[in-house]
C-alpha cells in the first residue's frame, strides 16, 4: 500500500478568549473535517497535543498548529475553524503545502486550496524551491499590528529516501520500544505520546512545557518519509536538531524550514551532502522570516529501475 | 500564462503494410484525438514530419513517433490509432510519460494512462528516477521476437530553468531568424520546419534522410523547459549532441533518456554539472537497453521565494 507522507500544515494564532476553553468534541469535529481522526492525546497546563490517524494537532491558550498527511483536507479543517469561531480574532494565519510524491492521487491540489483560503481570509502566497524539485507552497494573513514573540521560531526537517534498514525499523516486527530506543538521542526530557502503524508507520508527539516536537515516517518504499518538526529551538547551534536527525536517519535528501522572527538562518550541508537550492524570504504584514533549504547526498551507483506495482493502475 | 512543456511520447513499430499508405485525413483525426492539432508539415522519400500545436508527429513506413505536451491526452491518439488498425501488427509500442511541473493540471495521470494501455495491448511498466525528484513512466510491450535494428537509437534530453536571455530569445519581440541563428550549430545539414507561437514558445523538427531532430520550448517563467530529441546518433562521441545542447541553453538542471539496442551508454556530467541520478535498465521483451541521467548544476546564491500568481487560484 502506498501512502502519501508529505504534510499540509496551518498555523493559527488567536486574540480571543483561549483555545483550551473550546470543548474536546470542537478539537474532534475540527480534525474530521479534514479526514483524519483523532487517537489519543497528551497534555500539560500550557500545551493539548493530539496525535491523528493522519499526523498531529497541538492547541496552546492562543495557538494551533495542526499537520495533516495522506489524501487528507486539512483545508476543510480551516474552513470549519474559521466559520465557526470568526475570522476576527484571527492574528495571523499560516498554511502550508509541501511539493507531494504522488500529487495526482490528492483531492485538491494547493491552487485550489488557495482560492478556499481567499475567500475566507484574504493573504498573500509564495512558493519556495523550484516547481521542478522539492518546493514548499506557503499562503499568510498580513496584519500590520501583529508581531510574534522573539522566541517564536519553528524548525522542520523533511527527509526523504530512507535506508532499507531505517525503513525496517518502523515495520512490523519491529514494536514501538525499538523505535524509541533508536529516537532516544532526540527525545531527552520530553514527554511522549506515539503510535506504531500497522503493518508499517509511526507518529510521535513530544512535549516540554509549551515545547513540541513531532515525527512522523513513512517507511513504504514508494514514498519513503520522514517529517519532524519543532518549536524547541533554544539552543545556541541553529544545526543542533538537524545533525542529530540526519545521524539518526541518514536520508537520501532533505529539506529544512525554519521560520524565525528577526533573521535569516544560515545552516551548513551534513557532513556528505550537498546544497541543491536555497531561498529566504520575508512573510510581509506576517512579520516571520523564512529559510528554506534543499539538500541531498549524490547518489554514485547506478540504480535499476523500479517496476510499477499494479496496485497503482488495477 | 503557464504552459506544461513536458511531454508525453509514443513509439510504435508496425509491421503490415507502409504506414505511408494512410491518409492524411487519418494523422489529423489521430493528432485531434489527443488534443492537438497539425500545424505544418515536412516530408521526404523516408520520413514524414508534423508540427503540431503541443509537440510532433513523425511517421516513416513501419514505425510512429508522437510527442505530445501541455494538456493533451496522448493516450486518446494511441487508443485511436490501436483501436483502427488494430493490435495485431505492432511489433512494439512504448509509452513515455516525464514528471511534469503542474502534475495536477493534467486530464490524467500516468496511472490511469497505464490502465488504458494494459487494456489496449498489454505489457510491462518501469520507473526510472525518484518519485521526489525528475523521473520518467515508462511502458513497453513484451514480444520476444522483436528486434531492434543495431543502429535504432534515440536521444532525450530534457533541460529545465533558463537564464533570462535564453528564455527571452523564445518571446516576442526575437524572430524566428533569431532562434535559428541561435540554433544553428545544432542545425547543420538538417532540413527544417519551425513555429514561434504568439507571445513566446517555440517548436522545431528536422529532418535528415530517416533522422529527426526536435526541439520544443517553453520559456514561461513558472515552468521552462526545452527538450530535444533525434535518432541521429551516429557520432563517435555518445557526448557529442549533450555538449552542444548544454552550451547553447545552459540550463539548470537536464535529464538524458538513451536508447540503445545493445548497452548501457555512460555519459559525463558537462563541465559545472553534477550527476544526482542514474538509472540503467533493460526493457525485457522489447529488447532496448534505456539509460536514465539526471544532473544539474548547483545554485549557490540564496534565491526569493516567488510570489503565486492569481491566474492560478482565480
Amino acid at each position: 500500500m502506498f501512502f502519501e507522507g508529505s504534510e499540509k500544515k496551518v498555523e493559527i494564532q488567536w486574540q480571543k478568549e483561549s483555545l483550551f476553553s473550546l470543548p474536546e468534541s470542537f478539537w474532534r469535529e475540527m480534525v474530521q473535517a479534514s479526514g483524519a481522526q483523532i487517537l489519543s492525546s497528551l497534555q500539560n497546563r500550557k500545551l493539548h497535543a493530539y496525535l491523528l490517524s493522519e499526523s498531529s494537532l497541538f492547541v496552546w491558550d492562543d495557538r494551533l498548529t495542526m499537520i495533516t498527511c495522506g489524501q487528507t483536507q486539512l483545508i476543510n479543517a480551516i474552513q470549519f475553524f474559521v466559520e465557526t469561531q470568526g475570522r476576527d480574532f484571527i492574528s495571523s494565519l499560516i498554511y502550508e503545502r509541501k511539493n507531494e510524491y504522488f500529487p495526482y492521487f490528492q483531492k485538491t491540489h494547493f491552487f485550489e486550496d488557495l482560492s478556499v483560503l481567499q475567500r475566507l481570509i484574504p493573504g498573500r502566497a509564495l512558493q519556495f524551491g523550484q516547481s521542478d524539485d522539492h518546493h514548499l507552497f506557503l499562503f499568510h494573513t498580513q496584519s500590520p499590528d501583529f508581531h510574534p514573540r522573539m522566541d517564536d521560531r519553528t524548525l522542520e526537517v523533511l527527509m526523504y529516501g530512507l535506508k532499507p534498514e531505517v525503513a525496517c525499523l518502523f515495520s512490523q516486527p519491529s514494536t514501538k520500544e525499538d523505535i524509541r530506543q533508536k529516537l532516544k538521542p532526540i527525545l531527552e526530557s520530553f514527554e511522549l505520546d506515539d503510535y506504531f502503524f500497522d503493518p508499517s508507520g509511526y507518529s510521535l508527539n513530544a512535549l516540554r512545557g509549551h515545547e513540541y516536537l513531532t515525527i512522523h515516517v513513512t517507511p513504504q518504499e514508494e514514498s519513503p518519509y520522514i517529517s519532524f518538526e519543532c518549536n524547541a529551538l533554544n539552543h545556541e547551534d541553529n544545526s543542533y536538531w538537524v545533525r542529530l536527525l540526519i545521524q539518526v536517519f541518514e536520508p537520501q535528501s532533505y529539506d529544512v524550514i525554519i521560520f524565525d522572527p528577526e533573521q535569516e538562518v544560515f545552516l551548513n550541508a551534513e557532513p556528505g551532502y550537498t546544497q541543491k537550492d536555497s531561498v529566504f524570504d520575508e512573510l510581509k504584514g506576517a512579520q516571520y522570516k523564512v529559510s528554506y533549504r534543499h539538500f541531498f547526498k549524490a547518489n554514485h551507483e547506478v540504480q535499476k529501475a523500479k517496476e510499477v506495482r499494479r496496485e497503482f493502475y488495477e
